[in-house]
């Protein structure tokens, strides 16, 4: 397999084991024999949504570093470590969904633990971005015809605000933020810019 | 590696990752000098009658996932989309099968733990059909020459009315519904419809 | 990727899975500050022990497993079925792994620990001779020129016999048959009928 | 699938699981309703400082596994098993990783605690070296036009000789010795000599 299949295929085994990791946080309630089990498994509705948010973002980030690695055609050792970057946050993702699945039903913690996920998504947006703007300026590693057009180039701008704005959106309110980060994985779910400029280098 | 072929790599990894996991559930039990540790193993039966349905759950869903894809030629964003959530329910199999292996001894909780894993198979056969139902209006994305026989819908509809009568079953017994969620994986296991609708675009 | 490509990249996965998760049995001591981290690491001697013959196991069992694929040209629905029945062996190593750790250094428990890390051990061995035996009497499914020399089937009739031997060795020395299991995959990794029987479809 | 190919991809599954399972280590802080969730989650600081350190250590371990293995044109049975051993190294790298998440900040104990890492990636050096040096005498094994420069002998030597040092380093500064762990890893990622050698057998 070339260098840029195997970093690939690497990067796509981190996503899987990471977005089947998030189960792991859904835990099974400890009762009493005369309790409700229906009761018990209803007060844990934060795991439960913490799981859906967090499977959306690993699974739509898949998406998007799958498209991106069609605009590449070789890798090199900065590139290499850019990736390595972002993989390192992509697998600290089940961390703020655990801690968000516990604490998103208690008050004020609930800010702090939405507020956290947010911070790590900047940090992955950064990465992201930093990865991208790389390849950019080193055509040397990319496919054949890709050319961003400006609407890409908003794409990432929107990541690199959206996130430290859904970060202080956290202290307004948690649940709502929670549920847009979910949204903002479905917008780059849809958002065809960077599929567009991967074409020339297609399947 | 194409599109297509990305995505099937991803998939089988969160099924493997998935269907391992679930040895996680079946825990060591604790134990003082003087107590039999035959007998603590023995009393932790639910873990393994558990293991055993989980893992023939999740094998054969990956069977099926896999004669799918044979009659699938390329992927769309939409069906990328349908394809996540299905993921995210196999993914989420490990947690009600450690609920059953921690509640199948417990009386009506046991019928509780059984449904919720009734509920769960019931939301993947809901996303399975509707990932098969949007292939089958989309020909472009089928391969050549595939064709479901009337057969093949009906085995679809089995999965729709099958997974909530099982969930209804739970509360007259949850053992034997347990079991019988083993039996249907095998049903699914043998059944040959969808194989020979996938065999023109075969290996 | 061809149906016997697709199958053995699950395995694979399994295997690699199982493999890496043994180390979660491997726990970090809970020691007060004034005591000697030295001395805690020390008493947890059964978890590396067990640790390092759960990796022997597996890591030769998938060797094994590759090599028998060798032998096979194409898979039909029984003999997924009992590459299934094999991977759920393979896949509950991690669980006596932790057993055999937390009671190798428990006077009689340790002969109980042990003994099941060997009926799972026979259990996996009855598995892979269906599996091969089943393949052996269906040739459509082999690779050309395959032919089992009369010391492969010893190498089964070893298992078979050696495993129940091991289980109940167990009861007379928990660690001497805790370091056979070991010497026994170490046999497995150099012995070569299989991969002698494989070559004409080798790589 | 060659037999080259399909160990590669079963080392890359062990690497990616073990890379993805250190955030495991990563705990979610249990608090009462009347703290401060950031005062918490500020007390864990070892924890992110360990992940990053595990992290690039493994991920900087798979890049040069990798590239090795541009070098290996064909494996035999005790390359398999050098290569075993390694991964058995490698797959137990998440385990010190916790150890020094919870010790970092004790006293004296964090010092024995990156002492137990660095005697691990001092295994992790002597299995790595012995799997290179066994492969560089078989010349069968190698790909064709593989040579190794005097500095290549260089760089395993520093590893032999800088893990005992950074292990003995433990008990002077037990965080200084983290972080230099982490930049060895950055030098062996920006080393190329073994690029260079394998630049032969490239993709």
């Amino acid at each position: 397999m070339s260098e840029k299949g195997r970093v690939e295929a690497f990067s796509d085994g981190v996503f899987a084991i990471a977005i089947t990791l998030l189960v792991l946080e859904i835990h099974v309630p400890e009762i009493e024999r005369h309790q409700s089990l229906w009761t018990a498994l209803g007060r844990e509705w934060p795991s439960y949504f913490a799981y859906v948010v967090g499977f959306l973002i690993i699974g739509v980030m898949w998406l998007n570093h799958h498209t991106t690695f069609g605009c590449i055609a070789t890798v090199n050792r900065p590139l290499l470590l850019l990736n390595l970057l972002l993989l390192m946050a992509i697998a600290a993702v089940p961390w703020p969904v655990e801690l968000v699945a516990r604490y998103l039903d208690r008050g004020d913690q609930a800010s702090v633990a939405v507020a956290v996920l947010g911070l790590l998504m900047t940090a992955m947006s950064v990465t992201f971005t930093a990865f991208w703007q790389y390849a950019l300026r080193h055509p040397a590693l990319l496919a054949e015809g890709v050319s961003v057009p400006a609407s890409g180039r908003l794409r990432f701008a929107l990541g690199l605000a959206g996130y430290p704005a859904l970060t202080l959106l956290s202290f307004v309110s948690a649940p709502v933020t929670l549920a847009l980060h979910g949204v903002l994985a479905l917008y780059y779910a849809f958002d065809q810019t960077l599929a567009r400029a991967a074409a020339p280098a297609g399947a």
